[in-house]
């Protein structure tokens, strides 16, 4: 039992490299990366934090800052799962997913990176202890890249040894898709994992045709091929094609994730802790999807997501998603044997470089 | 066609003459009032607003300010549906219910005060014109009143002209809830509507029970029984007990309002414009509860539901809340022969106090 003395939350509005897009979210120019620095009275720190794609960024350190820090402090910062269901209850009228299972997120990763301290382990052995490696695949915003753009950037993945890689689709019409993703299984041979992300832009029914047209590809798994909020949906495609299929980072509440495995026939799950509410709620995705017999993977956020998936005895795939996160942060991602290998060192393994971060701190 | 010029906002704690208690929500002390004053660059000018039960108010200014308001100015401010599908679209990320809801609703309010005061016309006509009265109930918040307040408070209720009364239930045990519910329906008769509240309280199990020892007292409706996630379990109430349910005031997208329709079997829906995505989005919920034949209610906000319930051809009733926000309008509630009336001036027909506002602004 210690109190929590204070939380110091800061934004930072990092640039990306180059514009990155998608089918429904449209073009990239930066992510917004919201920390939240946890004191104890004991002298205990830790620091969570999460990500959007440049929207939300304000809002989410507004509820850290006014509606949960002032009732957090004094409250014991050890019972990090009582806190979860206290902030839940305490936002709920305005909450329920959305801005609030960011906001969350940030507060109770903060909160496990000090439970990991304190028990001087790492995440991976913390969170479950299963393994502290998983299978990882490299996930571009790609969906306009030129095909010798993609086909390059796919080669890329493979260079840095990775035997996985995941494609956005979704562009003016189905045969167009269709010729990247050909082009794309012809570059990388039949051996290499391949996965395609449609970003929920297509019917119901245009999805039943996408499926079938990429059976001879040789698809793992069709991801977001529609709304996230039509689970029902998601079941009548899975139902038509038998192709599987994956979703979850926009599901942001336990609720969320109980309708999907009633009705959306998924065979892969991808919860994000930064939109789930933390590792609390990411935990409990991953125990749902555990009793449902489907493997728990993971969007964004690999720098942390590998101490997560490798954690579960039910671990699927992280991606590593080209918001580069872990470019700020002093242990970038390690893939060996075409696996992600967890960090070691106690606490979430995820510490930022603020000196590097610091140009891009929002007021 | 006009383009948006500005969008100003402003956020207010407004301290409550008491404190007023729930079974979830716990006790509350103020509300926040957020508004939003857009203007368009013919100087034409609406404002719109939400209200939250004290927290969530600083994240809601904050995505407006900072998500909303930047990219909206320049695009047509007449465009209401349009605009309504760009923002959700916009913040789809970090949206999809919760503050984002609360956010579009405060945006598009003022849209529709814009559109109406172009027409020349209230807010009732434009939004549907079937009636310019409705149905009116009195909730109060009311859970720890002792019962000669309790009994005192519903007094003051037909005093003031109405006929239909809701009180708050979910206290430490069922028998001490019913005694409430005796006292009440003695002291206002057989002939007066009668409705509980749970606030979501109860498991499923514990709302049959309460269902099934309500119905001596000719109950109107079961409001919130269990959480507003759980729609297959407000249909097992429904098909256990035969008891009449509401809820909507936590349903904030299209999305929930369909799940609810596809499996919570309720007699009454009760969107709040103000936290599902404003007048656009309550008209939706209008719609699709039309279609299943289930009159449309309200929660809060009676000085603006008055005009959207009486519009709609499937007009419910519309809940005269213990928010206080009309004292801070210059044209409180209207009540006449037990039915309220809506504003017949042009536009949303709610116009702010802004002298009186001024002492609770929040930097």
């Amino acid at each position: 039992m210690s109190k929590i003395k204070n939380i110091q939350t800061q934004i930072f509005k990092v640039p990306l490299a180059e514009v990155l897009s998608d089918a429904k979210h449209g073009d990239h120019y930066h992510f917004e990366l919201i920390t939240s620095t946890v004191t104890l009275e004991d002298g205990s720190e830790g620091t969570g934090y999460t990500y959007t794609g440049g929207k939300g960024g304000h809002a989410i350190k507004a509820m850290i800052d006014h509606d949960f820090a002032p009732v957090l402090v004094g409250k014991d910062g050890t019972a990090v799962e009582e806190l979860h269901d206290f902030m839940w209850w305490h936002i709920h009228y305005v909450g329920r997913g959305g801005i609030d299972a960011f906001a969350m997120a940030a507060v109770d990763i903060a909160l496990w990176d000090i439970r990991c301290k304190k028990a001087g382990e790492p995440l991976w052995k913390v969170a479950g202890g299963s393994d502290n490696t998983c299978k990882a695949y490299c996930g571009g915003i790609d969906l306009l890249f030129p095909l010798p753009k993609l086909i390059n950037s796919i080669q890329g993945y493979l260079d840095k040894g990775y035997n996985a890689v995941k494609i956005k689709i979704g562009r003016e019409n189905m045969e167009e898709d269709m010729e990247r993703i050909k082009a794309v299984r012809e570059h990388i041979g039949p051996d290499v994992t391949f996965m395609v992300d449609a970003n929920y832009a297509l019917t119901v029914d245009q999805a039943i045709a996408y499926a079938n047209r990429m059976k001879e590809y040789n698809i793992y798994w069709f991801e977001e091929p529609t709304i996230p909020d039509d689970h029902k949906g998601f079941g009548k495609i899975a139902d038509a094609t038998g192709v599987p299929l994956a979703m979850g980072e926009n599901l942001h509440t336990i609720h969320e994730f109980e309708y999907a495995m009633a009705d959306a026939k998924l065979s892969f799950v991808q919860p994000d802790a930064s939109n789930c509410a933390g590792i609390t709620g990411w935990l409990k995705a991953a125990k749902l999807a555990a009793d449902h017999n489907i493997p728990v993977c993971s969007h964004g956020m690999q720098e942390l997501h590998v101490s997560l998936v490798s954690s579960q005895p039910n671990a699927g795939w992280i991606e590593v998603h080209s918001f580069p996160i872990d470019e700020y942060t002093l242990r970038p991602l390690v893939v060996e044997n075409h696996r992600a290998v967890a960090p070691d060192t106690p606490g979430i393994g995820v510490e930022f470089d603020w000196d590097k971060l610091a140009q891009y701190k929002q007021a």
